[in-house]
C-alpha cells in the first residue's frame, strides 16, 4: 500500500510535454541523462523519507504551548536531509546557491515532495517563492545578508497576507508598517492563516509581509511587502535578538495536520523590525512574484495528492476481492480483485486520466516560466502563455485532486472511511489546494478577466490553435485503438473556442455575464487542454515506441470520451448560464 | 450560523411532489393541517435538541473502553426525548403500537433529524429498518416480545451484514449460526462496520444478524436471519442475562465520529442466543425488506447533508463582506457580502439546486413505497417506481451530498479549512452516505441490471414518458422566467431516453459494456429525473401562487441551464465510453 514516486511517467511528461523540450535545452547542459538522475533521486527521497512521515505527521499534528511548535517525529530530520540534498536550491539562481536548473525539473520534484506529504510540501513552496522575490526586488544588502540562506533552505520564508478582514481581498489589509529613523520600518498588527508561521525545521524563519505604509493610499495600490526576521541577523551573520512577531495560536485544520497554521503577532514591544523589498506601495506586485510560483506549485499539490490517492486506490483495487467479474476466469477461488469490475475500473480510469491531464498542464506551465525567462518574441509569448495556464494549473489540478481523492476513498468501499487506510487523510488533505494561494473561484476569475483577454484575445487564439494541432494530429492516425478521441476532443475545442468569443464579446458589455460563467470555462479549458495534451503523449509513445504507449492511447482514449465530452454542457453552463445565476436571488433567500 | 429545519420547502416537496398526493391520502384523515402539525414539531425538535449536539458529538465521538461506549454528553437525553415524542414509530403500523402515518411523512422527518446529526440519524433508520423485517418476517412470538419496543425506539435494532471478507459480495459471509435442540439457534463468528452496535441509549439492542447454517448452499441462497437480543428477554418482559456477543473494539473514522461503528464478536462462550426471522436460506430476501427503507434513509442523508451545508454557507456568504460586487450600491462601506460575486453565487445556487432535485427524488420514491401497499394495478405500479427510484435516490443524493458539502467548504475559503467553522465536519460527514447500505456503484449496477429491466423496460419507459410530461408543460408557458429551462430537460430526457436503449440492447448481450456506464447512466438519471421535478415545483407554485414561485423558477432554470446540461457528456460516457473502459487494463498496470 506504500507509495512509489512516478518516476517514469513523471520524466516522459517532463521530456516530452508541451514546450518543456526547449525550456529544458534553455538550460545548458542538461541532457536527459540529467533530468533521469536528478528525478530518480528526488522520487528515492520522497519515496523512502517522506511518504513514511505522512500519515504520522497526520495524526501527531504540530502542539503549540507557549508561542512554540512541536513538529511531528522525525520531520526536522527529513527537512534537514532534504536541505543537504539540496532541494530546495534547484531552480535557485546559481549566484546565490542555486543550481539554476529549470523550473520544469523543480516542478517535477514539487510533485515528489508532496505526494511524499503535501503537509510537509508546502513549506519548502513557499521559502522558493520568497527567495525568488527577495532576488527579484531585494537590495543588495537584503540579498546577501539572507537569500543565500533562503536558497539552500537553511532558513524557510513565509508569505503573509492574510488578515480577518482580508482574505481574497488583499486591498483590504490593515498591518500597519512605519518608517524608522535608520531606514528600516516598525511593523505591528495581526496576520492568519500563516502557513508555517512558526516551527523548528529551521534556526530562523524570514517573514515576507504585506503591510501598509500611515501614508499609504487605499486598496491595492498601498500595500509595501517587508523582509521581517524572526531573528535578528547580526553583521557577520549570526543570529541577533528575537524580532517583535510570535505565533499567536494554531489551527485545528481538517488536512495538512502537520503543517502549523499560525495566527501572527506583531508588535507587542512596539512593532516587528521590517525591512522594504521593493518599493513602497508596490509590494503586490512583489508578492505576485511569489504568487504565480506558488499557484503553480498548489497545482502541482492537486496532482500531487491525486497521483497518491490513485496508487493506493489502484493497489487496494488489485488486492481486495469481491464478486465475480463478468467472464473471469473459472476454476478462480471463487471471487476476482475488485480491479476486475467495470466500475471499479471506470473510478480508477477516471484517477488516471484527471491525475495526468493535470500534470501535463502543469509542467507545460513550468516550461513557459522557464521559457520567459530571456528577451525577445518567444520570452514574451512564453510569458503570456505561463500568464494564460497558471490559474488553471492551480485551479483544474487541485478540482481534480479533491475529485480523486473522493473517489480513493470510494473505492476503498466502507475501509475508504476508516482514517487508519489512509485514504481519507488524502480527501482531508486535498481540500486545502482548492483554496489557498487564491481559491479556485478566484483563478477562474483572473483566467477569465486577465488572461483571456491578454492582447485581446490573441494569447488564447494561439493557444487554441495549438489544441487544434493535437486534435488533428490524432485523427490523422487512424488507429482504432484511440476510438472516438479525435472526434471528442475537436469538439471540446469547438466548445471552448465558441465559450472564448462569447466571453471575449461581454467582458466589456456585460462583465457580470462573463464572471458567473468563469468557473464552468476553466474546467472546459482544462479538461481540453488535458485531453490534447494526454493525446499528445499517446502519439508521442508511438513514435518512440517508448513509455508505455498502450498505457497512454488507453488513458487519451478513456479521457476523450469520458471526460472531455462534458465540452458541451459546460460551453452552455458558461454561455447560457449567467443570466440563471444572476437572477438567482429570490433563490437564495431563507 | 446555526441550522434551522426547512419546513416550508419539505412540505411543499412532500406535499405537492409527483405520486405524493395520493400516497398521503391513502392514510385516511390526514389532512394538510395534519401534516404542517408533524412538520413543524419534527422541525423544532430538529433545531433546537439535535442540530446543537452536532459539532459537540464531532468532537467527543463514542470512546471505547472494556466493552462499553460512551457516547457524547446530551445524547441519550436527546435519544430519550425523541422517542417520548414517538418519532421513531412515525410510519410503524398501528398493531405494534406504531402510528401508520405514511413513510413520505417520515421520510421528511427522517431528512431533519439527519439536518440535525447525520450520526444521530442513522441509529434509528437502522432500529426502524429492523420493525420493518420483523414486522414482515418474524413469528408472532418475536413480533409480541420485540416488536413493540423497537417500534418505539425503547429498544435500538442493529443491521449485521458486513464481515471482513463479506463487503458488497454479502454471499461470502461465513458468520455460523447453529441449530439449538430448543429451537433457537448459536451464532458464532465475527461482523465489521456494525452501526450502533454498542451503546446505552438504550437498555437493550436487538441485533438482526446474517449467518449461514452448517448445511446451508454456498453464496447468496444460504443465509439466514436472526435475531440476536443483546440481553436476553424473559417471559414477563424483563431483561435476563446478557448474550454472547459483545463489541470488540470501534472503528476511528473520518465522520459521523458520535455513531459508534463497531467490530462485533459472537460466542466467546459457546454462541449467541439467536431467534430464525423468516425462513432458513432466505435470510437476504427479509434483510432486503430492511435495505430498501434504509437506502432511501441515506439517500436522505444526502439531503439533509447537503441541505445544512448550504444553509451554513448561504448565512456565511451573507455576513462575510469581501471585495466589491460589480454594480454594487456606490456610497456602501467599500466590500459587499460576497453572495453578491457572481461566483459565489454560482456555487450557491449549484448547492440549492442539487440539494432540492434530490429532496424531490428522495420524497417521489418515499411516495411511491407508501403506494405501493396494498393490492392491484396501482400497487404493482408504484411497486415498481420504488424499485425503480431507490438506487437513484440513494446514490444521487449522497452523491450529491459530497459535493454540496464539498463546495460549502469552498464558499467558506480559509475558514471551510478550519474545524470549528464546522463546514468541514459535513465534508467529513457526507462522504460515509455515498458507502454504506451499498456503496453508489453497487446502487448503479442495481439500475442499470434489476431495475431498467423491470417488465422488460416498460417500467423505465413509463416513468420517461412521465417526464417528457413535465417537459411539455414547462414548455407551454411560454414564460420568459423559465429561460431556456424547457429546452434543456427535453434534451435530457432524450439523452436519458437515448442511453435506456442503448443499455436495453445490451444487457443480455454485452453485459461488461452495460455495467461499464452504470454510473453516468445513474447520474444522467438523477440529473433528469430531478430537473423535471424541480420544474414541476415551479409550475405548481405558479398555479398555486404559493410556495416562492419566484424563487422556484429561478432554481428550475438554474439546474436545467447548469446541471441537467451535462446530460449529453453522460449520455456519450454511457454509450461510448464502455470500451475504453473495458480496454483499460494497459492503463492500470504501475
Amino acid at each position: 500500500m506504500s507509495y512509489r514516486a512516478p518516476v517514469a511517467d513523471i520524466a516522459f511528461t517532463l521530456k516530452h510535454g508541451p514546450g518543456l523540450a526547449p525550456a529544458l535545452r534553455q538550460h545548458g547542459g542538461l541532457d536527459a541523462d540529467d533530468i533521469d538522475a536528478v528525478l530518480a533521486e528526488a522520487g528515492r527521497y520522497a519515496t523512502e523519507v517522506l511518504a513514511p512521515l505522512n500519515a504520522p505527521g497526520d495524526r501527531h499534528g504540530t502542539p503549540f504551548k507557549d508561542g512554540r511548535i512541536t513538529m511531528p517525529p522525525g520531520w526536522k530530520e527529513a527537512y534537514r536531509g532534504w536541505v543537504a540534498g539540496g532541494w530546495n536550491a534547484v531552480a535557485a539562481p546559481t549566484e546565490w546557491g542555486g543550481q539554476g536548473l529549470p523550473h520544469a525539473l523543480n516542478a517535477a520534484c514539487i510533485e515528489m515532495w508532496n505526494e511524499g506529504s503535501m503537509a510537509f510540501g508546502i513549506g519548502p513552496v513557499l521559502t522558493m517563492g520568497a527567495a525568488e522575490a527577495l532576488a527579484a526586488y531585494g537590495s543588495d544588502d537584503l540579498k546577501r545578508t539572507y537569500l543565500p540562506k533562503l536558497v539552500s533552505g537553511e532558513w524557510m520564508g513565509t508569505m503573509q497576507l492574510t488578515e480577518p478582514q482580508a482574505g481574497s481581498d488583499v486591498g483590504a489589509l490593515r498591518t500597519k508598517a512605519e518608517r524608522a529613523a535608520d531606514g528600516t520600518y516598525r511593523i505591528t498588527g495581526q496576520k492568519i492563516f500563516i502557513t508555517y508561521g512558526e516551527h523548528e525545521l529551521t534556526d530562523n524563519i524570514i517573514h515576507f509581509v504585506l503591510a501598509r505604509l500611515p501614508d499609504a493610499p487605499a486598496g491595492n495600490k498601498g500595500i509595501s511587502l517587508f523582509l521581517v526576521p524572526k531573528f535578528m541577523v547580526n553583521r557577520d551573520g549570526a543570529l541577533g535578538a528575537r524580532n517583535d512577531v510570535r505565533a499567536h495560536s494554531i489551527e485545528h485544520k481538517l488536512g495538512i495536520h502537520a503543517s502549523p497554521t499560525c495566527t501572527m503577532v506583531y508588535g507587542d514591544n512596539g512593532g516587528a523590525i521590517g525591512y522594504l523589498v521593493g518599493e513602497e506601495n508596490r509590494g503586490l506586485a512583489c508578492m505576485f512574484t511569489m504568487m504565480n510560483l506558488a499557484r503553480l506549485a498548489v497545482g502541482l499539490q492537486g496532482v500531487a495528492i491525486a497521483e497518491r490517492a490513485t496508487q493506493q486506490a489502484l493497489d487496494y483495487a488489485r488486492e481486495r476481492k469481491q464478486g465475480r467479474a463478468l467472464g473471469a476466469t473459472l476454476g478462480a477461488s471463487g471471487s476476482s480483485p475488485i480491479i476486475e469490475h467495470p466500475d471499479v475500473k471506470r473510478m480508477l480510469m477516471t484517477m488516471r486520466g484527471l491525475t495526468r491531464a493535470a500534470r501535463c498542464i502543469c509542467y507545460a506551465t513550468a516550461g513557459a516560466i522557464d521559457r520567459s525567462h530571456g528577451d525577445g518574441e518567444a520570452a514574451k509569448a512564453a510569458n503570456d502563455r505561463a500568464a494564460l495556464l497558471t490559474p488553471i494549473a492551480k485551479a483544474f489540478s487541485t478540482d481534480i485532486g479533491v475529485e480523486v481523492a473522493s473517489l480513493g476513498v470510494q473505492v476503498h468501499g466502507g475501509m475508504g472511511f476508516i482514517e487508519e487506510t489512509g485514504a481519507a487523510q488524502h480527501y482531508r488533505d486535498a481540500r486545502i489546494a482548492a483554496i489557498y494561494e487564491g481559491t479556485n473561484g478566484i483563478q477562474a476569475l483572473d483566467l477569465v478577466t486577465r488572461k483571456v483577454s491578454l492582447n485581446g484575445g490573441a494569447v488564447v487564439r494561439l493557444y487554441l490553435d495549438e489544441l487544434r494541432r493535437s486534435v488533428k494530429a490524432v485523427q490523422a492516425t487512424n488507429d482504432p485503438a484511440f476510438g472516438a478521441t479525435g472526434a471528442r476532443l475537436s469538439e471540446a475545442v469547438d466548445s471552448l473556442d465558441r465559450a472564448t468569443t462569447w466571453l471575449l464579446s461581454k467582458l466589456d458589455k456585460e462583465p457580470q455575464a462573463a464572471l458567473a460563467g468563469a468557473t464552468p470555462y476553466l474546467r472546459l479549458f482544462g479538461n481540453t487542454a488535458g485531453g490534447c495534451m494526454l493525446a499528445d503523449e499517446a502519439l508521442t509513445a508511438m513514435r518512440l515506441a517508448d513509455g508505455e504507449p498502450a498505457a497512454r492511447i488507453a488513458i487519451a482514449r478513456f479521457f476523450a470520451e469520458n471526460v472531455a465530452v462534458q465540452a458541451s454542457g459546460l460551453e452552455r453552463a458558461v454561455t447560457e448560464g449567467a443570466d440563471s445565476v444572476n437572477s438567482a436571488d429570490a433563490a437564495l433567500t431563507g
